[in-house]
């Protein structure tokens, strides 16, 4: 099968490939490492790298178009470059040294930028298979903390519960640092997990992803913990949320651009005069990165296609207060949006 | 109490200092964003963010010389920039279109790259505390696996037995992904953990990791699953390779540089002929990385000095037979290397 870095190729004109950066040579490859450089010209792909990756490469590249070769000590990105006239190189994600040292040697550089992030947001059948199975980890994980979270829990305690179980069912670690807000730490949208301790009627936030095989999941729940009668305004609230949620997983099309889709929930919102509470965008691509392309948001020309992966999440802020945000990682397939998270939205009382 | 931002800016000769990096902006306002801005002028330092952040940037700022700002949408860092004349940035690490861009709009640039990074590979007493907290989190963690690991158990769920005790002691996540290899798989020294059953009889080694207020910590064990009496050769081997990892050590002085550092391991693995499978470097800083100056390595002149924070690591590796690696995180106090890991180096048999 050909490689993701011979399409690459294929579809540049360039004389040489050349790539550096860890999330886009995992996509070329497959192959996870710290350091390598992929190099694709007219012979083939070579995936240069060092004495902690070569044992690990040659078994992983066994059976594949690509050749791996140690980078000896001494060697630079350049030396990898003699002879070629043109380089393809992904401008937009290159640092300025290596760019200026690339025409201070008077190439011809074709950015790669655009035809990597493109094919990266449309994902492959193999690569829906790893994103399905993080999400699925993910849906068991927060459905067993509903029955283990307990009064007096700090927020840490809570996300390393959480995390523990995503492991121990097999993924290889989180996609972000997981958000655990109670009461009004939820407030904010990105909150940095502390130690306040569960009390009987706090609001729940938990933002939350792991990775499997390098692929991420994302998704957010808000739940109640124990209902102390004081909450009509939160579940009036939740409620409007969770149907803005839904109106943006039912209506978004393919062929809509992310400006498009933000506002199926944000004009639901602003219905009920909350839309100045949503501070942030609808969504965001994701994939081996929690963040990648198409944006979903106000200002995004972003196109949406079949096979793109993003998130869903609106959400709501009240300073002091509290934060609602629900959120699940959705495919476009047929034109349509589908759930890849699929736990429960109705609003729990734990 | 001067920000490292301030501190920053004096030191430089630039009407502005421009900083957009999350680990730079981190170093040099303390606060965790995924999206930020950190400028500063004549008149004091201004963090630039978005909604997601305002909130808990207001009350983390609240009493320091930093104000914080709403970015406003359709805002770039160009708009920030306006009205001055040079602009310092960390050139080493700025994207190319940024570079470019600049220089296109005629601005002088200053590169902050060195200063920067000399400032954060000597840590504050504060940095240091926190890096400490990290390191005997994870000490505690490996002691605590030691009695709870067991015939059968995958690379995978040891890796989340060890990550949950050290969430639970307050870590906010790991450093890096852990590697936890049994048998063979150990000889890769960057392998990826994966479903390997734990049988009587394995050399089991253990990188791992974990974050405390965003600093890293870095250690490394490799010990026996039982003694199956097949084990003379590696017994005697895990000698050496302690042996050259405490010389480094004791011998290691603040005015060496990295290579010298690296000799002092890599001459005693010489003397029994194992130089040839430390594959690697003796180390690297850390801080808020995983990975920062300086590096000891046979090719670097990067120069020790009191209050930094690295790696301690000399690794021997038999392609299909098994790795042994030992690894302290160290901090050079009074000219000399102390420990910051401290768990047990001796072999141990589990």
């Amino acid at each position: 099968m050909k490689s993701n870095a011979q399409k690459l190729y294929e579809g540049l004109k360039a004389d040489a490939v050349l790539t550096e950066q860890a999330d886009l040579r995992r996509y070329l490859t497959g192959f996870e490492a710290e350091f390598g450089y992929v190099l694709t010209d007219k012979n083939g792909t070579r995936f240069f790298t060092d004495t902690r990756y070569t044992e690990a490469a040659g078994k992983y590249f066994a059976d594949t178009d690509i050749e791996v070769v140690l980078f000896e000590r001494g060697a630079t990105a350049y030396s990898l470059l003699e002879g070629y006239k043109s380089v393809a190189i992904p401008v937009e994600m290159t640092l300025a040294p290596v760019y200026n040292e690339l025409v201070k040697r008077g190439y011809e550089i074709v950015d790669s930028s655009k035809a990597i992030i493109d094919a990266m947001c449309v994902k492959s059948d193999a690569e829906l298979e790893n994103i399905s199975v993080a999400c699925d980890i993910a849906d068991k994980a927060i459905e067993k903390l509903y029955g283990t979270i307990k009064e007096g829990m700090t927020e840490t305690e809570t996300a390393a519960e959480l995390e523990y179980y995503m492991r121990a069912m097999g993924a290889s670690g989180t996609s972000f640092d997981t958000i655990v807000g109670f009461g009004p730490n939820g407030s904010m949208p990105h909150y940095e997990t502390g130690n306040r301790k569960l009390k009987f009627g706090d609001v729940v936030l938990i933002d939350y992803g792991c990775k499997y095989h390098g692929y991420c999941s994302d998704s957010t729940r808000t739940f109640l913990f124990g209902d102390d009668g004081k909450h009509e305004d939160f579940k009036e609230k939740y409620g409007i949320v969770l149907d803005s949620q839904l109106i943006a997983l039912d209506g978004i099309r393919s062929g809509m651009t992310g400006k498009q889709a933000d506002a199926l929930a944000r004009d639901h919102l602003a219905k009920y005069g909350l839309d100045k509470y949503f501070t942030h965008s609808l969504g965001h691509g994701l994939g081996l990165n929690i963040h990648e392309a198409p944006r979903l948001s106000p200002s995004s020309d972003d196109v949406l296609k079949d096979g793109m992966v993003f998130s869903d999440e609106p959400g709501v802020y009240f300073e002091s207060g509290y934060g609602i945000r629900i959120e699940d990682t959705l495919v476009l397939v047929g034109g349509r949006a589908q759930r890849v998270t699929k736990s429960d939205k109705k609003l729990i009382i734990v």
